[in-house]
């Protein structure tokens, strides 16, 4: 296990601290918007260790690998993560040889940030998290550099910051309840992964603890449009109010189906990755799930936003196992969004930041410039 | 005429010149965003005296109404603009009937700009210069408070503002000639109003003085689909690299049968105003002109930049006649654009600011925070 002063030590924690001050604003020349100096890019692996084994449909995992990246100016440092669940495809192995190719000294400000991010963008084909923790932590430095955090830039109002839902795991009845009684006191909306033998009795522990809403997601599990819907209406009796990617990512034919039919929004999430995939999902799903380790970062997520309200799309943001820095950046697009996914730090027992926080069962916003962290 | 003096006297032109010192940081609480003050609203008209008779397709004008309009909030202004050319059906009197219905002191911060536009559009279907007045003074309000640039906000590359088109208005050879050769050596492109009897004299006359781009722009002046497609034709082999509204907003399908055929981009004009209007003309048109006075300002405009650029379509930027308030508005967007026509401020004698300049016939993005006006 990594630690963690050795990585904010290295990565100018103190000089993240010094831009929070209310009043102390960072030298830069408004003039020209950079100061004369190079932007400094450092990251180090950081495994992230889960409180409790996590299991879908497809496999389960106490750890998630990460990557700690920070981008220094001026001596202002911005934070960003990139975490790689291993259903991405992504590893610390990829994610470093990324990295390693980039060359951020060869841009005079960070606020060049449609040229800096087209560059990286451009440097591969996939890649997502690697590309979305240097986006991360150049919102991060942009947002301390101008003294603001993202959500007022974008001119949102931080009070509109949705309920966040937190999944309650599969596990056996006892548990199941044990846990729903846990969080119901915590959360507003509880999330349960669907598409499983399980689902029916997972469903009733809880009710038989809460009567809170839940949204559900199937990952794909369901392999008949008919058997999807009578569950879909089944869920929705019991008090369910969205559902995620009821189907394969190759059956959207059959989505757009189910989606014309159910008296709940389907979202997609494994069939939306960045803003190219989006136009082709209307009609099939209700709306799009944003993630910010899938979209390459807060800039190609907040485009997906915005073009997905202008397709007249609903949108929800969602996270991986993350430390609270990816959270807390993906938390700046909430004030804008229909349902927010974000527990993936709460999830963890070893982060690295104060950020979002979960109030009553709300996001509630940090009033902190960049993406609101305060190293713990 | 108005005098100018009583104007930025009342709108608190002291409060904008300060804000823009280095160093000099209004005194806004990090913490929320807004100070406990209230934003402050006044406007007045101020008609705009056109250096030259200015003559279209469908008629002639000497001057423009328009409304002058500011946003006070804790010290700091910040300016915007209605211009009414007559062919928007707007006017000082509808102008000020909307302005007078606004109320901004329900708002705590200028901040909430998501929430305060979607008020402010919500007052009525139309109205769409009024509306660009507030979003251009709110938008040069809230990049002073933060003490940034509109494009440096959005993560633009102010190098990469493009060339701006001018005007060369129709008139007898003699003049074109004379006027061609005084522009000819201020700028890299011009701009032919055509779709008129005179359109190959005119062009001749241009290039019997200068072999510069031209840019054309038909009004929907053409009526016949085969003819207005040999015109372009041969335009392009006069030099013409794109043409504005070929054809009238009624004839989308012939329009759609043009751009499929033509050597240069053509662009959408008469045929949108706003977002809601951009995706049925993908495929129709090759990209869409944005003019703030017709989308209600820059926030919708950026949107609608994002949203063509997502559906693959071109984009230019362009303006009603105005002064530098409105154009160096537009000129935030400019660096983001294909072609920019941002020549309103050069063609009036009664300018209040100094903004965006063209040096070389390229738009030169001040250096200052908002809309970055300097009160002259």
């Amino acid at each position: 296990m990594q630690n963690r002063r050795d990585f904010l030590k290295t990565a100018g924690a103190l000089a993240a601290a010094a831009a929070v001050l209310p009043g102390c604003r960072p030298r830069i020349n408004i003039n020209t918007g950079h100061t004369g100096g190079k932007m400094k890019m450092s990251f180090r692996p950081y495994e992230l260790e889960l409180a409790h084994t996590f299991t879908v449909s497809s496999y389960s995992r106490s750890t998630t690998p990460g990557v700690q990246l920070s981008i220094e100016y001026d001596g202002v440092t911005g934070y960003g993560e990139a975490s790689m669940p291993p259903y991405l495809g992504q590893s610390v192995e990829s994610v470093t040889a990324f990295l390693q190719k980039v060359n951020l000294e060869q841009f005079s400000s960070p606020f060049l940030m449609e040229d800096i991010l087209a560059y990286v963008d451009a440097l591969s084909e996939g890649d997502s998290a690697a590309k979305a923790a240097i986006d991360i932590a150049l919102h991060d430095l942009v947002g301390k550099l101008i003294g603001q955090p993202w959500y007022r830039i974008w001119g949102y109002d931080p009070a509109k910051a949705p309920d966040t839902t937190f999944t309650i795991g599969i596990d056996t009845p006892e548990v199941v309840r044990e846990k729903t009684q846990e969080c119901a006191g915590k959360f507003n909306i509880l999330k349960v992964k669907v598409g499983l033998e399980s689902d029916e009795e997972m469903i009733k522990a809880i009710r038989s603890v809460t009567d809170l809403p839940l949204a559900v997601d199937a990952n794909q599990g369901w392999k008949d449009r008919q058997k999807a819907l009578d569950e879909i209406f089944w869920l929705h009796e019991q008090g369910v109010v969205m559902v995620e990617q009821p189907m394969s990512v190759d059956a959207l034919d059959d989505i757009a189906w189910i989606t014309e039919r159910s008296p709940v929004p389907i979202f997609a999430d494994e069939s939306v990755q960045r803003l190219r995939d989006v136009e082709r999902l209307r009609g099939a799903f209700s709306g799009i799930n944003i993630k910010l380790m899938k979209c390459t970062g807060l800039r190609e997520g907040h485009r997906m936003l915005e073009f997905a309200r202008s397709l007249g799309m609903k949108v929800m943001v969602g996270c991986m196992t993350e430390t609270s820095c990816a959270v807390s950046a993906a938390a700046q697009l909430s004030p804008a969004v229909d349902f927010a996914d974000l527990d993936g730090n709460l999830l963890i027992t070893n982060d690295l930041f104060k950020g979002v926080e979960v109030v009553h069962g709300r996001l509630v916003l940090p009033d902190r410039p960049g993406i609101g962290l305060l190293p713990v």
